[in-house]
């Protein structure tokens, strides 16, 4: 377990791309893993999964059918279950109590409409301003709150590496 | 002037959504306001002067043909220009100093690749973790930690108006 991401509702035509932001949020930003629910999609899993493998893990991405299923699973092995939504308590009230709740967290995020159920299997409706924007952007918060920070300071071991720079770009590739 | 976001490259056929995602977040968190630079696109300035509307403001939202023009302009004017970016300096250790370098701050997340002038002009490059997620998530967090969390209890005075729930959602309608 750990904390991971579950995404909502992902839709063939319309939502590869913002899908693939909220993948990659989660693994850049700290998750051990992200479940992708919805339509099943595996280019898109296929993608991400090529990314850890250039970049670095562990990072676990998986098609997951049964949202629901997933979810009580996850709360029944002692975690908590975190929905995003802009309807929830703010972020800044709730995050330590998170923390603290269970080394285990999984937080979903919608593309799809969140159904009631979500909400009502939530340990935590959790809104990062009451205000309508992004849930990539709410899960990138949320996440580096939950993290503390931590995770940007995480060591990665992929075979490409950017060595941070005042101006231009470097990036280091090995072949290991 | 305060502090702004530029949405660069942006493209109609492709990036809509993405660039919705953009202008709404630097609204909710704290932004005040944003220029979308790129093709021209009045439809989605328009979408986002609605929700202004509706859910309040003050947040200026314009288009902007010359997207150099406008950075020199701003720095001109005493403004700190930040581009956000992968291979730039870790967010963690420059905050502060973006911070206190200006009360006026312009940030610059791409849709295409960002050229190299961007870089040059830029006060600061910074990256919000090196690895590859979402110019989306970038901007949340970078935004989240300029703001040092104030922007989430800012009090908003739309029409329409959540109140946090714990389970449910609680919307309030105005005529006003």
């Amino acid at each position: 377990m750990g904390l991971w991401v579950l995404r909502y509702g992902h839709r063939l035509g319309r939502d590869p791309r913002a899908s693939m932001h909220v993948l990659l949020t989660a693994r850049a930003l700290g998750a051990d893993g992200a479940m992708l629910c919805g339509e099943e999609d595996a280019e898109l899993v296929g993608r991400v999964e090529k990314i850890v493998e250039s970049w670095g893990g562990p990072f676990e991405v998986r098609y997951e059918k049964d949202w629901m299923g997933a979810v009580e699973k996850f709360k029944k092995n002692g975690g908590c279950f975190v929905n995003l939504t802009m309807y929830g308590l703010p972020v800044q009230d709730v995050i330590a109590k998170i923390r603290k709740e269970s080394k285990d967290c999984l937080v979903l995020v919608g593309s799809q409409k969140v159904p009631v159920e979500a909400y009502d299997l939530a340990d935590f409706n959790v809104s990062v301003s009451s205000q309508p924007h992004s849930e990539i952007a709410a899960l990138a918060v949320f996440l580096d709150r939950y993290c503390e920070g931590r995770e940007l300071t995480k060591a990665w071991d992929g075979k490409i590496r950017i060595t941070p720079s005042k101006v231009g770009k470097s990036v280091n590739m090995s072949n290991k």
